[in-house]
């Protein structure tokens, strides 16, 4: 099962680094992260997204804890929350099969941002469910690239 | 200036904690960072904004590509490419207000996720110029919170 993590951080140097060894450091693999300013530049929000062992996961929410430069953990395996990722995908486009595209753009409420007379590059939101739908209709054109942010995360309440 | 680089790296651990070492090690601020696994799941994409002495950037750039389970650095700083960033923010909301909010989503072309008697929870994609902008414009009605995921890329091509 994926868990997804936010920590609030003190943006000083070496932050992102400790936190990234912590994981590391106890061969716990991480999926996705992102981290971006908040409000306060003063701080950082991290998301983290992972998997694997319970008790290794626990663990490592304690640690988290501990750090200094940690203010707040949030898990959100317990939490109702939205979760919501972004991606961007370049697939080959001729002008012969940009109208099928299209189609698929518009039944997952993407946009289109960006056209070459090879390619369409596709920009989407939603869950990780969602962005895999779209990818898997696309590959039959041809993916030329993709990128991704990983997941951002907020409790609903 | 801010620069945004993107890494497509090896699955492996510890990758995420040297890269951002190698950053923090320089005194080398990170912005934002985003990784994620690419259709190819021995791969992540790491997408890295920093803003900093030019000097310090060109070593980062020769650095990140003689570590070993880096297989690929671009810098966005010459090409012409899309950027994109996602954010969830959630604002004040009364009935009373309601509808100023949602005009202001309408004409960023936002989307209203989520609901409550006091919030709502908004999703905006854009340049960090558009999401700042929006964020100016909601901060009026008191910003509950906001999680960014930092920016991803692809060159136009």
């Amino acid at each position: 099962m994926k868990h997804t993590i936010s920590a609030l951080v003190r943006n000083k140097f070496g932050v992102l680094a400790r936190i990234a060894g912590l994981f590391s450091g106890r061969g716990y693999n991480i999926d996705s992260l992102c981290v971006a300013e908040t409000l306060d530049p003063d701080y950082s929000l991290m998301t983290i997204v992972s998997h694997g062992d319970e008790a290794i996961l626990e663990q490592i929410n304690k640690q988290l804890n501990k750090l200094v430069d940690v203010v707040k953990v949030t898990d959100f395996a317990e939490k109702e929350c939205v979760i919501r990722e972004l991606a961007l995908i370049k697939v080959n486009a001729t002008t012969q099969n940009r109208s099928e595209i299209m189609q698929i753009v518009d039944i997952f409420r993407a946009k289109i941002i960006d056209i070459s007379s090879k390619s369409l590059t596709i920009e989407i939101t939603g869950s990780e469910e969602k962005v895999g739908a779209i990818i898997k209709m696309l590959e039959s054109f041809g993916i030329k690239e993709i990128a991704k942010t990983g997941r951002v995360a907020m409790a609903r309440k």
